[in-house]
């Protein structure tokens, strides 16, 4: 394998390995060293590949968001407009061990953001080509004032993802509230 | 002073420097030590009032609650729903300093909940009230399905603090998406 391709895939490798430990056990137990023992490595082989716990931390919320994008283009486009939101914020919230994962590992690097300002630029470019496309899709099918509500329904969704992960036993009754700001926001299919 | 009230006194001066320290620099740099140290005590000393670190992130989270209870009821309950909720709901949202430190610490707990049991339950506790108490004046005002309502309110509420956080230059559009979301999710004053 040539060498700058195996450099990519050994970032990868330990990237998903620091995912795993901050969806499992939360971004505090995320270290140098534990995501070194999670991806079976010696804390000297990470750091061949990333210089602090800082990079690593913006590679592996890079890598998220990445994974997140593809599970949304498995959503078909040509759905009507309020079955495609529910579908594409379902595939973002915790119902299940994987979608925890990612979400878990998501919402920890968004506080984390509030004090690293390399995070917080990854993340409000996100924020922005989602905002966009979403806006795009909802003036495209008559919504009024489609840049507010697509803000409002990323917040809708990241506020649903949150309180899902401590509180799984309220999924359904979430799922109902996620239903009601979806029909208020949006015209009917 | 009588011991008990001294040592519920020093308690809260610790929980409070806790909370200072969540909100400006992040949950991740929280520990006895930096605790005591922030507070002008030795690890010792917290030790005396507080067990392990998760007892004293379970006291600065109720300490926190309390704190955002208390602000919650200087907005008028008297005014008209609309405006009710706009104020009930920027009294939490980050715009100014205290209300940054603030959310920023909730929103870390909210994230740290979800591998921490008894977090867990104590936001879990104050959802509901929260919760029950918003769809008894959503009802009141004649909103549908006050319960999903209230839940939407919720969830809009935390996804935009979270967002404010590391996007404070959104902070204008991020207001113009609670209007949208306030307007569409309940009937006019």
């Amino acid at each position: 394998m040539p060498k700058t391709v195996d450099r990519s895939e050994q970032r990868r490798q330990i990237g998903e390995a620091l995912l795993r430990l901050a969806g499992e056990e939360g971004l505090d137990q995320v270290s140098v060293r534990t995501v070194a023992a999670a991806s079976g490595r010696s804390p000297g082989a990470v750091q061949k590949y990333f210089r602090s716990k800082e990079d690593l931390l913006l590679f592996a919320s890079e890598l998220s968001g990445e994974r997140i994008e593809a599970r949304l283009r498995t959503v078909d486009p040509s759905l009507p407009l309020r079955r495609a939101l529910r579908e594409l914020i379902g595939a973002t919230l915790p119902l299940d061990e994987e979608r925890r994962a990612e979400a878990a590992a998501q919402l920890a690097f968004a506080v984390h953001a509030a004090h690293h300002p390399r995070l917080a630029e990854v993340r409000r470019h996100v924020d922005r080509e989602v905002r966009d496309a979403l806006a795009r899709r909802l003036a495209a099918d008559g919504t009024t004032l489609p840049t507010a509500t697509a803000d409002a329904l990323i917040a809708v969704s990241d506020g649903l993802a949150l309180r899902m992960l401590y509180a799984p036993g309220e999924a359904d009754a979430l799922l109902t509230a996620l239903d009601r700001a979806i029909e208020s926001l949006t015209p009917p299919d």
